[in-house]
């Protein structure tokens, strides 16, 4: 072996050894060896080493061979740059040949020693000779009758004898784990995982700690790792089986476990001085490796051997308690701990659940797919799923099983439902990666989508619009909605976020309509409501009534009349939403959506509204048509609405104002803000202006109490972007509504683009569906202008945004290298966002920049 | 008078008058100085003279009398700096009194002198003691005695007898007229009109040649001008009346003409020398002062005084003939005929006519309120024409009448019918404010709006939707569609149109969907077809069933069958269009529309059409409901529709393609353009591209034929605009598509915004309807920003403007300065288009900038 070489590395302490160019494993066994720890002899191979024998150029075997001594038992493992991007499987024992087999007989005994062997043959024959593992399905895999029968099968097949040479062995191997790894499907696998398309393959040549013998102490292997992967808390795990090699001990019910165990005697009895060993061992790798570590380990007749040591797998929840433990104990930075978080994994720490002690009305039982519960109405497509959400309404997808179709769909519905399927479904895989709630295979149901009906085994049944609720963490389906306990987020999670949002830069508010919402604000921190429709408070039906009558009142005194029965009502909603925030800051947009989607849209509601208001039924049909639209989303909404009818805006400033003393009188000082919505012209917002300044002085006159508020204005159409510098003029804050932005920006309705754009994002027509992704390059374009010329215009403009997209890590970073002040996002994503707006401030301090 | 006094100037060849100064009047008065016309003696205030005046400070009256010498009779006429912004009106024989009566009774005779007496009294009476005029209605107003009596009442209620004093009465005379310039309403007026706030009056006190008199000579006084004001062409015009003064000729019926007449001596019978003299003085104004001129003229005792000239009165197709005249006369440049036209006024050439020789099918009549005809369906509101608008259908708007909120509708409709109002009704001054043919009062017709239904006389009934024609030049209604004639444009026009082409540096295309449109595209000499929409063309009854076939294909197999049918029928129709347009370049735009447009919205429909394709009428209504969108405008339309379904595309391409090779065999090579509609990412284009060329490839192969084509992109989402750089590398052309662009920047559809529009644009919200003039600081700059990023990418892009605003001045000014190439508009506005865009590069010439 030659110093010069780094391609065939001997890993020493001091090897030239970088997981960039020996693979991520290779680099870990050099930290192994820098600890002292009992590795056996490795050897590394580069990536470049491995491609040249993908491509038949095979280095000295002699020279490889060399720090191994004469007849090694050796053992190949992949060195990919990422442990993540895969590899090929190890393959043990290479080395062994007959004469080998024989001398291992008499130290191991037969039964071992044929063991080894037949490993290797049965590894070889698949993976190198290409023969079909069936072949070996009927061979007793055991004893020198079972490898007897392996070289048989072997050598018929191949019309060859086994390769005795351990040179030609190991070649053999190396070149059919170096062609593995340049195969397609390989390369397409690991790139579905991220990898670069040249990413290389290193290979780790290692020599054998035998976990097999007999009389001279205890033999086996194992893995230990010091915390529970499900929780992450301090607890000595793994799996440890006598006479075994490699990960035996994590197959079958045989293994035996680290710790005394009643079910049999474990490693801690059978060699206490080994388990302590390795407990130190697995102690200092967490500490020196800055990691929680999994050690693999092999014990040879006593002796500890550490063969590997992996990132222990984890879940999200153990994710943050490890980082956290980890930097508790001054392992690792804050920085760090933060920086190890996946942002988007929280979402799996916020499921609501089902409380405990309420009555549970079950529907069916099917396979809790994906954790957590809601409560909606049915919906029998993904269009509707996706009009109930532009309404406001929770909806639960209910499917005969769902197809990739359907993903805008479920995205829009709290929770799935599905009659097919099972845990690996299309339902059941896009659920938890979504973090929604799923039931899958729920068959005792009969769903008939085309008459939009679910029969219940008990003979009910539901129809869309129906209220139930899915338990996707014990695969129930209730019928309506049981009361539910919001998530627990542990002390690890809650010092996580404590930490982040000391380092981040940029606020994160929440999104809030109802008292709830503004709750769940509360809960994760949220730096005040960012956003706050206040549409949905006119739908309860007390308030529906008067709001249609407004609706058909003749004139602006008609219309005033009306609104004065729903201001007390409004003031009553405002005053509870400051109380739960506590002086934090309130957003409210004023309203928005068109009148007709107060009105009913069929004939028998017509017929009761004409009986409501005591008008005639034509009257009603009449005022309906004419309140139509053919683009309601482009239609006569937002402050168009509240500059034709400034009775609205009057009364919800009022209700506002009178809220603010209200809610200050008993607690902080409320500052409220008042957000214009829909604006494309100045005029529009000069004008809504005089008419708030005018409600905020009568209300201060009346009552003798001043009070101050803020106005600013929702900037959601490409106009208002562009002609933000002299909106900005009369307003103290901008806050970009990224959902109707998009939409006019594309020219793209959110509740008709479901027909085509899982087309587009297959075709790559849009890199990712625009409504899910910010798009940076056009709507973000129109965000960037808008920030520059509305600060260029007022300097101390607060810049915010305030869609769908507000808690994406990716429209996080885009916000803060503009400037923005803050983002607002929906409830659950808070935390989301506070993380990933952390890593962005981290990453920054990185890379020296200043913030 | 002193020479260093400018505020009060005796007029003189050289004396200091300018127009900004003193008045339009006083200039020209001195250029007839100068031209050695016989002018009486005149002095001129100046702005600055008068506004004093109006503020209480009264020049010296003895040095402003001093050039009429003792004893004067004058009179005062307004000087503003535009005539066309009104003013007081004129006072004559100012000086007159007792003493100067008597003695005029003796040289003129009693009556003479008592009715210049009685007029000036008269006047002094109304407009300087602001008596009312009612009380001189029941005075004989004629000869000493009704002199006497209208004394009587001045002395009567003013309780002052009637000033004697000259300059007594001339400074009552000129506070008078200076303080009405000044009042409020005259103010409103004329702002409206277009003067600044601060528009100054000047005043003219000019010595009175008397038209009086008896005995020594012919006296009189009138109006004379070369030209027909009708027409523009030559006719010596105008009415000479004896013994009168002023405008008293132009008063009732009995005024002479000027030249010889059957109903009685003309001023060339009783003062053949005079006549000449006065031709004489006209052709020189007109030659010397290069305008077209009326004199106002007093014949005293046989001998001609001019007393002013003013701009002769003109219709649009008048003021073409007179400048095309100067022109060809060598008066004026033809740059100055050009900008003598304002562009919108060739409106009032352009106007179809029914065909005399084809048989009418009378309605009804009405008053005749605004010329030229037009057939179309009937709409009963203006949201309805809008609608019908968007649908491309020509709608007749029928009203009750009409009022501010039905312009948007008036706009959309290609005629108007009320059935209340005469020639100044809303319906009549907007309807020739447009150019809009137009019959008001109509009340033989029954209107029921609300059961939209129009009885005729006959019993007839006729509903929305059923076709008539309007007659706007002689008032009549008829059912259906009868032959039109297109306007004439005479030789004058030509000419006109000629001088702008050769100037004009941007071109003008045509948006034309028909043979028809391509006709009248040729007519107004467009250079080519901007925009050809195709979707007309599926809407004809047997290809619309193949279409709906086509949309209820279950695959791509059965979509391209159904479209292999409508393949000829498209090829023919731009084969049609290819031979109409002689080898100019015509744009045609892929299928555009959603698909449901062409599936039937109501129940009978649907039943039909399931009989027709065979169905269950629940597959039909099922597909209908899954085509509806929630807003079609945003939906799946355009290029969406092209990519998810390219069968379309592909047999558009093909038409194209053949009807190519077809038109080019007996003609002129045709270049065909291809647009891809409602573009917001560049892979849309590549997509569409790709088979484009394909297609090309395929026809050229089966044909053995060479052609070319460009392919290029419609600007209709800000996104494309935005992403011009990239979507140019992929396009020859970008056109921006200006309706759909509006309404996704300001987030207004066109088709609801009428519901609004008015409340808009009247509280300024707006300051214009942003669908009739382009909104230059929104959707302008996403023009001006496609139009750089595009050529910066592409410096030979060819760009455009194709919606509704090519044809309006400022929008050509825009695109001008932009650097397009060209802009299309409807046919019927080509030429305003052609001639304002010659008129934005001659003023660029005058300015001496390089075009």
């Amino acid at each position: 072996m030659q110093q010069d070489n780094p391609d065939i590395t001997l890993i020493t302490q001091t090897a030239p050894v970088a997981a960039t160019t020996h693979g991520g494993r290779a680099k870990c066994l050099q930290r192994l060896v820098r600890l002292n720890l009992p590795v056996p002899k490795t050897v590394a191979l580069s990536f470049d080493a491995v491609h040249r024998i993908a491509g038949g150029e095979m280095p000295d075997m002699q020279v490889l061979l060399e720090p191994f001594g004469p007849a090694p038992l050796l053992c190949v493992r992949p060195s990919s740059e990422d442990p993540d991007w895969g590899g090929p499987g190890a393959v043990l024992n290479v080395g062994i040949n007959d004469a080998r087999y024989l001398k291992l007989s008499q130290t191991l005994g037969l039964r071992a020693a044929a063991s080894i062997y037949l490993r290797f043959v049965q590894s070889f024959a698949i993976h190198v000779a290409r023969l079909d593992p069936d072949m070996f399905e009927d061979v007793a895999l055991d004893g020198p009758e079972g490898l007897a029968e392996v070289l048989r099968v072997y050598e018929d097949e191949t019309e060859e004898p086994f390769p005795q040479d351990p040179a030609v062995q190991l070649a053999e191997v190396l070149r059919s784990m170096a062609r593995a790894w340049e195969g397609t499907t390989a390369r397409l696998l690991r790139q579905a995982k991220g990898a670069p398309a040249d990413a290389g393959l290193g290979l780790v040549v290692q020599e054998m700690a035998l976990g097999l013998g007999q009389g001279q102490g205890e033999c086996g292997s194992g893995v230990i790792q010091l915390v529970d992967s499900k929780t992450g808390l301090p607890q000595i795990t793994g799996r440890y089986l006598s006479q075994s090699q490699g990960r035996d001990a994590l197959e079958g019910d045989a293994s035996l476990f680290l710790e005394r165990d009643p079910r049999g005697p474990s490693l801690q009895e059978l060699e206490p001085e080994g388990f302590d060993q390795l407990i130190a061992h697995t102690r200092l790798m967490r500490q020196r490796l800055r990691e929680e570590m999994q050690a693999e380990f092999t014990i040879e007749n006593g002796q500890v051997h550490v063969l590997d040591g992996v990132r222990v797998a984890r879940n999200a929840r153990a994710a943050v308690r490890i980082a956290v433990s980890l930097a508790e104990d001054g392992i690792i930075s804050r920085d760090d701990a933060l920086m190890r978080i996946e942002p988007r994994s929280m979402n799996e720490l916020l499921h609501r659940q089902i409380d405990p002690d309420a009555p549970r009305d079950r529907l069916a039982r099917g396979i809790a797919a994906s954790p957590g519960a809601a409560s909606g109405r049915i919906v029998f497509s993904a269009a509707e799923a996706q009009a109930s959400a532009a309404r406001g309404e929770p909806c639960i997808l209910v499917r005969r099983e769902t197809s990739p179709e359907d993903i805008r769909g479920m995205h829009a519905a709290v929770a799935v439902l599905t009659e097919r399927g099972g845990m690996t479904s299309h339902a059941a895989v896009i659920g938890r990666g979504m973090g929604l709630p799923c039931v899958v295979g729920a068959s005792s149901l009969s769903f008939q989508p085309r008459r939009k009906t679910l029969m219940v085994p008990d003979g009910r049944e539901f129809r869309a619009g129906d209220i139930i609720t899915v338990d996707g963490t014990n695969g129930e389906v209730l019928a309506g909605e049981p009361a539910m306990l919001e998530a627990a987020q542990g002390d690890a999670f809650q010092t996580l976020m404590g930490w982040a949002d000391e380092v981040r830069d940029i606020g994160v508010r929440a999104n809030a309509d109802t008292p709830a919402d503004a709750q769940t604000a509360r809960n994760f921190n949220a730096q005040g409501i960012g956003l706050c429709r206040t549409e949905h408070m006119f739908f309860e039906a007390d308030r529906l009534t008067v709001m249609r009558e407004m609706i058909f009142a003749d004139d602006g005194d008609d219309r005033r009349a009306a609104l004065d029965r729903l201001l007390p009502m409004q003031r009553a909603d405002f005053i509870e939403l400051f109380r739960i925030m506590q002086g934090q800051p309130v957003c409210i947009r004023l309203f928005d959506p068109p009148l007709h989607e107060f009105l009913p849209s069929d004939r028998a509601g017509h017929r009761e509204l004409a009986e409501a208001l005591d008008l005639p039924l034509s009257d009603v049909t009449r005022r309906v048509e004419a309140l139509s639209e053919y683009n309601p989303m482009l239609g006569m909404r937002g402050v168009r609405l509240g500059i034709t009818m400034p009775e609205i805006y009057d009364m919800q400033a009022r209700a506002i104002f009178e809220a603010t003393i209200e809610a200050s009188k008993d607690g902080a000082p409320v500052v409220p803000e008042i957000m214009i919505p829909l604006v494309s012209a100045k005029r529009e917002v000069e004008l809504v202006k005089t008419r708030i300044d005018a409600a905020a002085a009568a209300v201060r006159n009346e009552t003798g109490r001043d009070f101050t508020f803020r106005l600013g204005v929702m900037v959601e159409t490409p106009r208002a972007a562009l002609r933000a510098a002299e909106i900005a003029q009369h307003s103290s804050f901008l806050s970009f509504g990224t959902n109707d932005l998009t939409q006019m920006t594309y020219g793209l309705s959110r509740d008709d683009a479901g027909r085509f754009m899982s087309t587009y994002v297959q075709q790559g027509v849009f890199p990712e569906d625009p409504f899910h992704q910010l798009d940076i390059e056009g709507v973000g374009e129109l965000l960037q202008i808008g920030a520059e010329r509305g600060r260029e215009a007022r300097p101390d403009l607060v810049l915010s945004i305030c869609g769908e997209h507000g808690g994406n890590p990716e429209s996080i970073a885009f916000c803060r290298a503009a400037g923005f002040n803050y983002v607002s996002c929906s409830p659950f994503r808070v935390p989301v966002a506070r993380l990933a707006a952390a890593q962005f401030a981290v990453l920054d301090k990185m890379n020296g920049k200043s913030t």
